[in-house]
């Protein structure tokens, strides 16, 4: 530790070639460091490569949500009321999971765009209050926090199930709940405990402690999809590393190039038993796009 | 005209305080005149709006593909074999489309990227040699030139129906088509041909003459969805005009900025009966993100 | 006609070696018929086929509900709020058609076990007392009478559309409508009708003047589900003509042998690229099952 | 057991009222014993309820197949060939889960109407033969045997995943597996285990050394679905109680009427907040049906 040696930073810092970052709070302390002018090493953010914001957050959600609520409480999600709370990526990928699982799912969103994209898929969209006693299991995927307060609880159905596959742990009131008067937590096994509230006896089944419940109560996303998320570490580290005299990179943070982040796609396609179609020089130059890509300006959203 | 009036258009420009402008082609005629300095006054891009892109290209397409088939052949779209040519925002919608109408979906796809997308929705990613001789129902949506070529077309099913939904009218080899010794035309009814090859006496049924069939074949987008493109146009306008003055805008080309693309949707959730929730001060504080929005930074993919 | 020649029907039926019968009206007819000793020739059912039943009704309404709706009204679909009256074979289809092109669907029912179905698909189950102030799209499935009644059409949203897809035309109260006092019709198009109430103005959109509005609106349903209702047409013929002199077939109504249902399918597997498994002489003997079929009981529900 | 009392049966049989079977071998041997003269009381088949052949088969294994499949590997199915053999009610449960969650289908049948249904939902029908290298995860649902053969798993690829939800451990070959020249079996975890080929050293995962994958691997179909089943046996067993003296079942096999059938739905509607509609008198009157029921006729199919 720092203890021993001080200087243990600074003196790592001189061999240091750069870092690759990839959850979004790492990354905002980057570009924090970057803007405070205390970045002493060039970043790369592979946070915003397609190939894990569009990927790991969505597929991989839509995957180890209903996983962790399975393993946790085994109910039946088929004729449910689910109601997820943020129709970002991760919300997506939870609503369609839900939904695709026979439940009826209900979103709430703070965002217009996000609000009218879950209207055109069939999602209804309301307030938290107008479905708080309706709902049979709650999700929250805002990356915010304060979104399912003790108030709320106390409102919804016995045995409604509480979860959070956002971010933070406070994204559900745990401490509302810890502290609420009377409140009785009965573990029914670890990571599944519920709450029963004394006025009404009825009770909430809150999993993971209101921490990430795939990981909590599952085993997190699957390895193809953070195969995707982890490729971008190493292709991020080896262009690091190649480019560590070139003076290519300064002491900024940059995201992937769009090059690299296909490259990502593409080292995975084999394993699914794709095959891509090869643009030719005629096509290439209609629509002035290289034929080895990047196939995409930088503002598309995929 | 400009034979009446040769300065017509230089005079026009006088009163003339911008454009707005929401076609892929008139955008890259916009950003070519910013960058020849021969663009005479601010101009709105309004096709990378998200309300739009993702709207009109993803929604708007789900929705007339299938309704241009039903209108032009009447045929039953489950049980088929559907081939879409591209997965960006027009394939997406179109591949969904098909398969939620009960079609198998292959995609064909050069950007690595797109074709994980499609995989991980369940679509075969194949090249369309691969397919040619398996598909019911070609779909071409990439915005590129020779797609589908009279080779393909002289190797598919007899009765395959080939159309275009993409861009220009020539992602089918319409003029090879044509030209192809031999071929024969029938007009099934205004809209639909079916052109027969001599050797095989088997016919493909061409739809819109290669041009885009949800216009040529139905009625194009429905009236929702296109009144989110052109709220864009109407808000641009008056962003225009109100800033006529102020200077804001120069002699170059802007993409709307993104509280006004939030507007759009705002305007059109309550039709919809949807309820936003409001962003409180201490979660606004606690996400950096101002409580009336904008709520996501601009390189957000939704 | 019977005018001229009082004994047609006898002298006919001297000639005659069997009807076969697909519609749910003629079919009751044949069995009262048989029940009063007035059926003077066999009958064959071919409506209670699987391949009439569970194809037909179910997969020909998904495709042409929403061919109805956009050919009439060119409505978007996503995002609207579809209320099905019915979920049986056709209530199934047409929910399933709203919800995959993007509505949120509710649905009505009367059978406890249709309802538990549709809950199990993430379908609301209401009466159409709770939701008629809050759908778009209308849809009586149901076979019965009364289901939309004038009172409820005056509750209706501005615009809302109200049509029918079931049996009788009686589904919908045109009776009650039409003669609403101050009700005022304009009709937008043929078989598109605007009906406003005097007391709010507001009016609601009729298709196919409550008739069946995939046959008043579109061209009904697709050839390749037609092919199997009209397979087992023939199929029925070719059996009673086969055995006309067998007396196989007494004057009573039969359904036809599965062996006959299932070769109906069989006859259509070969357009869509289906290859079948063979059961071996080995599998055969442990389930009691014929190699060649019928591989069903006759209670299947499929 | 019957060596310390030979009549131990006998004696039962005195106060044995009759008996209530949900599982279809249990119903044949009801059946047989029916058939031979020697079914000594009443019995009632609730295999063969609505609410337990359409519900728990289709909507438990659309559950737990892919809880199983993820507690067991972990694997994405998101992008995966799922093969499933057999698409009665287990198959179709399991061909939408796998479907809804991202992965690519095929189905194996042998019934030409049901192969045809599979069709018409986009799964592509193919043989066993034809898919057994491009498959990544094969689900058994046939109930018969010899399904997956070990000479179809020695070509199959590297870590594909063989499992059974069908009936009997023999769907599976699992006895030419453990007996074939060489093989190695590595156990993952219990459960699970890896088994891998002398000749290509690349090796397979048979999940619940090939019995029932729900159940040993996951925990069986959710408490909702098989209370519907339960409910069955419950009231078969208060029905034969009351009418236990009425003489109103003989000695032979009943299937619960069809009003209990529609009372076990009916009692598990209010769970999932549904309200059902009420027919009128002269709905009733106009449909032959009666206004409590039962809605359907005995061959409905649901």
């Amino acid at each position: 530790g720092l203890k021993e040696d001080p200087k243990k930073y600074t003196k790592m810092k001189e061999r240091l070639v750069g870092v690759s970052e990839e959850t979004t709070t790492g990354v905002k302390r980057l570009y924090q460091m970057q803007a405070n002018g205390t970045l002493l090493f060039p970043a790369i953010n592979v946070n915003d490569s397609v190939t894990k914001s569009k990927f790991d957050n969505l597929y991989g959600c839509r995957h180890s949500l209903p996983d962790g609520l399975m393993r946790a409480t085994d109910v039946m999600i088929a004729g449910k009321v689910g109601v997820v709370c943020g129709y970002g990526d991760v919300g997506k990928g939870c609503a369609f999971a839900l939904k695709q699982a026979g439940a009826r799912v209900i979103v709430t969103e703070i965002d217009p765009i996000c609000a009218l994209q879950a209207l055109m898929e069939g999602f209804q969209v309301l307030t938290l209050e107008d479905v708080v006693s309706e709902g049979d299991i709650f999700v929250t995927t805002t990356g915010n926090k304060d979104i399912i307060m003790v108030d709320h609880m106390r409102k919804m159905k016995n045995n409604a199930i509480v979860c959070n596959i956002g971010h933070f742990d406070n994204e559900i009131d745990m401490q509302g709940l810890e502290t609420y008067p009377g409140v009785k937590r009965i573990t029914i096994k670890p990571q599944t405990d519920r709450w029963v509230f004394p006025e009404t006896k009825s009770g909430i089944i809150v999993l993971a402690e209101g921490r990430l419940m795939n990981l909590g109560c599952a085993t997190g996303h699957p390895s193809f999809v953070m195969s995707c998320s982890f490729t971008n570490q190493v292709i991020a580290q080896l262009e690091l590393w190649k480019e560590r005299t070139s003076g290519k990179y300064e002491k900024k943070v940059y995201v992937l190039p769009k090059h690299l982040d296909e490259k990502v796609a593409a080292l995975h396609l084999g394993k699914l038993g794709a095959k891509l179609t090869k643009l030719t020089k005629d096509q290439s130059d209609y629509i002035s796009i290289p034929v080895e890509g990047p196939y995409k300006p930088p503002h598309y959203r995929y």
